[in-house]
């Protein structure tokens, strides 16, 4: 049985919406039915027949959306919406969506803003509904399998953590032409106050978060418009202290020329540190202070069951990206399933990016903005 | 418009059927719409069933299938047949299927013996229908660019290529358990006159005539049984002549303790190399003799359109298997789709292995078995 | 003609006495003629006959050394004296002995304190004698090479630095053991204020300045005691401001578990960035915006003459961290002897560190540590 | 107290005679103290005033060198003797030195002709003296660590080797142009009967040896020439059979274009395997078939005795092939000193290739050039 899936925002032109759309269907557990797929009426409605909807559910605007949807039988209604528009869509539609019973599946970062992102938890909470955040990075097998062993103690406790996301396309004024995603993600607008800070920079928080089970309890931000003419920031550095005493660097830049998407993060404990980055995404690296570094391999007969649930091929047939990207979406699907069947879900399903971690990540926003204009060294991370 | 596709093989417990029907999703081309998923009728019905298919196109045998499926109207009719069955039944299916007017994809290596691939060869002919052999490796953006770089002369004429497919899975006699990858392939029965040369050796083989553009004309075989009891080669190594003159090393083995599927390849020119392994999927090293080596990558913007072609997110978000498999399914489906139109089919689609290469596939398998016999040094390669 | 060389401290039980030792050997410009191998006279001694010099100048003190060999005729008296003593043995022993005429090579960081460092510098400059500063790290081809394409202005304008020394060796509290290195390394009365910043830190930051040509201005700097007990700081990061506006981070820790000695730099102009690591030290990877990233590599065809003059074997044959040392060693004698020749010495030669990266080098273990201990964000970098 | 060296070749313009002595600098066990560094009388004494040496123990040929050193006091005497000649100029001078009661250093390929080896194996084993073939590689820390993982069983009975020499340096018609090192190396009168099978094959050959501790007993050879007008092999493949009934391939290139001196080896027992290449010398991969791969490391503090004697710093700063060949030297040394002392030396300084490695290496030459002309598959490897 497939859930039903709608979409908002991710029409013709648009990068991430396809993206989604690959990803949910990778391990069949989700139907297209219908979509909004543009806030341009006709251009909506012709991306859903595009896509092979039919007229009649390649709705117009998100409110038509989820107004009709709602009216329609249980049995062919939607059951989980996408919401994959600008940073400044993202709160009302995911809004409605719970509010009329849809599950939500939504891009990051979370919202406009963190006042936002803590009034969508409440909806959340209030709804009963599930949500996910495309954090897709937790996806992989290989940052699930470093999170058990931070979470199973094998490196002791947590002393260090570098984080990093350069990238280098927007080495140029490229919002100047005509390029789509540059001009919304350098839009105050649309973003936001955060450029990178905000698009990639959550990503890094996310995973350093995820991985250490640890909470960024200080920033110290460097935050930068190094590109002229930029309206948001491009670049910046964040000294981080965590819950536990233990510190961590988080760079995060658009301004790394030559660089792509190579997120990458290191973890030091008492005993031995993880390294993992994108570029090599199915090798987890595992330094040890006394005896041989080892490579953890997706896909290895050793690895954890939350590894192993998140793994589709044998190991050295690399998965990559999108099959990250469709492990939020099949274990999604599954913890609804579970909810559905009254089950409680298995744990390696209920492992998914949630409404805590996109508060989190809309309070990074705001708090490492504020540190980058503020002459205080630290400032403690508020929500 | 999707096709709709029907699958014959690949119910549940095994591996490759689900790795098929992955990539037959990710582009949204095909809708899967019957299968006759086991030799076992039970077997087959229940696996339909779990699938989502209906229970009168969950066909209890590949017959059946054809049967029923070609009295249904047309535009109801499965039009693609995925036949990923063990070796030995390859060829009955496929014949039958391609002899009723439906396209036609199948697991390599394409048949058992030589003969049969060559009267498969005559089949398709007549058929007027298209085939598609599933050498996934020569789906990888990168291995297209190599192509195209050896095939726009950069590297000026070809003099040497090492091509080498090193697993360890079979270093233990996992026949003698219940691992049904390891029963089927390693019973001359199913798998024909070869183990790992018709398992992997031919995607080595493959991969080595794809990028090159050259063809094999003889081969020294040195052809091992290396686990104690097995009935089949679990490793090999075979040296080749080039119809160009020049000369390669081709290594197979499924007794490299250790190794998982890391597929190489390395091809050498007058002016400098390439170099491409499936663990960096998504990196392609050409090498020069007066300058620094570069370093393509899938998504950069400076590729051909072939590799830009089977790409789907940007550099440094990494593709992998699974997508590399789902651009043959993708190129085979634009090019049924240009027929279906009455269009050429553009060349980038058209790109997809096919019935010549399977033929030399099962040719290589029997030259490099029969190499592996004989006393004499070189053996030409016959078909 | 080799130069008479004499060192003061790196007695038994010492480690980078050897490797000093080592490296003045590997170019045979240097003979070594005498020595004050210790503190301890006993100890000297016999570390001097132990190194096959003779007892009369196996001396049992620097001051013995430089007195001794001052009375000695010019044919046969110690020329370059070499100083490889814990960090508060740096300043009086380079102080006389460049008082008494002789050259100077001297271990980093330079001295026990700023002060010291810039008293040192009036020294270097009222003697007219050259003064050498190991930091190794300058002495690798690639490094050169990083810092040619930036002089060029291959990369434009630079805009972010990231820079990094991870250690994981003092993870634990080593220096209630009976490690030596361990030891003085972390004692403030034997290294100064700093610990990490002092002995690592200085490396990467002169790392940074060295290949950008650019200079710090201001820091912000996290310093930790992450190991229990331990008097000095073993982990810290620094939030950096360049003379030309960009911006970079520092990272230096000795308890990053499983780490080794991997500094490693990344430089990113607006074209393009390069990016070096000691791990694969023979390679500088060189990144650019619309093209394949490139391989420069160690005694490549392609490479500056400040890269070929530094290297010894051919491409491939890969050189380390002896023959960096080495390079200085060797560069710092080609100086002494185009003076000694009254030539004006190439420009390969003259590129070696000395009392302006000394002094700056002790400039930013004050300011980094004053800033760690500061509640403002961002202090000047003073000198 | 050092050893005094003496020299044969390796004077102005030429590369390994360098490389040898730089080698013999490194740990400081030896003094060059003579030499008769070129064929040409002129030129050889030239070389050795240039090199420091005096006059009078500047020979003019090497049969002076043996003639007058023998003549000076047993404590000025010559004690070591390093040939860096062609392999035409190898036998007569090692022949008459070891005659003379000298101890000899000979560069690789051993002779000229296995015949030559053999005769010369008997003037070793006649005179008493020690002798030490340069093969180098096998001096690298992580080799080392290698043969004793094989040799402690670690891997289980040994069953696959590919070792690999590719080079691109002669991908052009070298000699044709003034280039020294290509010229003696493609002419038969002075390499023999080989060129890249020679120069590079015999390392290759070597390090399997020496690594596995199994001995070829079949080879199957396909050997070119490419480039036109050349005169030796180029380029060659090579099928083995060990002495444990266990197979490999040995690929050796001078044409792979863009190939520096990555030598890599990889070896694969009923466990798992091994694998290293000079690129990353420091790194040993090992593999394992049911956990996780391993790094092992240079320096790391869970190496064999004989990584760690054959290691000068620690664990990340890496050393290279001169430390390699450093090794060589060393070990060379201590055994000759341990023999001076009556004392049976130390297993870690014995193991230094000598005179059976020199006879299996020109074996292995004469093998593949006959099995490249033969037309039968395997030939006996026959000494």
């Amino acid at each position: 049985m497939k859930l039903r899936l709608g979409m908002i925002g991710g029409g013709q032109g648009a990068f991430i919406g396809a993206v989604h759309r690959i990803a949910s269907r990778i391990d069949d557990e989700y139907e297209l039915v219908c979509g909004a797929f543009s806030s341009d009426p006709e251009k909506a409605k012709a991306s859903g027949i595009a896509l092979g909807l039919p007229a009649d559910r390649s709705y117009t605007s998100y409110k038509e959306l989820i107004e009709k949807e709602k009216q329609l039988p249980e049995s062919e209604r939607v059951q989980v919406i996408s919401i994959v528009t600008p940073n400044h869509l993202h709160f009302e539609p995911a809004k409605l969506a719970l509010e009329n019973g849809f599950n939500v599946i939504l891009d990051k970062p979370m919202t406009f803003s963190l006042a936002e992102a803590k009034e969508l938890e409440k909806v959340v909470k209030a709804s009963g509904k599930r949500f996910c955040l495309t954090h897709t990075y937790t996806g992989y097998p290989m940052v699930k399998e470093a999170k058990q062993l931070v979470k199973d103690g094998k490196l002791g406790a947590i002393r260090k953590i570098y984080v990093e996301y350069p990238q280098g396309w927007l080495s140029t004024f490229l919002e100047g032409s005509d390029q789509k995603q540059a001009a919304w993600r350098t839009d105050p607008g649309k973003s936001g106050i955060a450029g990178a800070m905000g698009d990639i920079g959550t990503h890094a928080f996310n995973l350093a978060e995820y991985i250490s089970g640890l909470q960024v309890t200080k920033v110290c931000a460097d935050i930068n418009i190094v590109v002229e003419g930029r309206r948001l920031d491009d670049d910046g550095a964040v000294l981080l202290k965590f819950n536990n005493g233990s510190s961590g660097v988080l760079m995060a830049s658009q301004i790394a020329a030559g660089d792509e998407n190579n997120i990458k993060i290191r973890v030091y404990g008492e005993k031995g540190g993880i390294e993992w980055q994108q570029d090599i995404a199915n090798t987890l690296l595992v330094k040890w202070q006394d005896r041989p570094a080892e490579i953890y391999r997706t896909g290895g007969g050793y690895v954890s069951s939350f590894a192993a649930h998140n793994t589709r091929t044998p190991a050295g047939h690399p998965e990559g990206y999108l099959e990250a990207f469709a492990n939020l979406y099949r274990n999604f699907a599954l913890s609804i399933k579970a909810d559905m069947a009254g089950k409680p879900g298995d744990k390696e399903s209920l492992d998914y990016p949630g409404i805590e971690e996109g508060v989190r990540g809309m309070a990074f926003v705001e708090n490492v903005i504020a540190s980058g204009k503020s002459d205080k060294k630290w400032t403690e991370f508020v929500i």
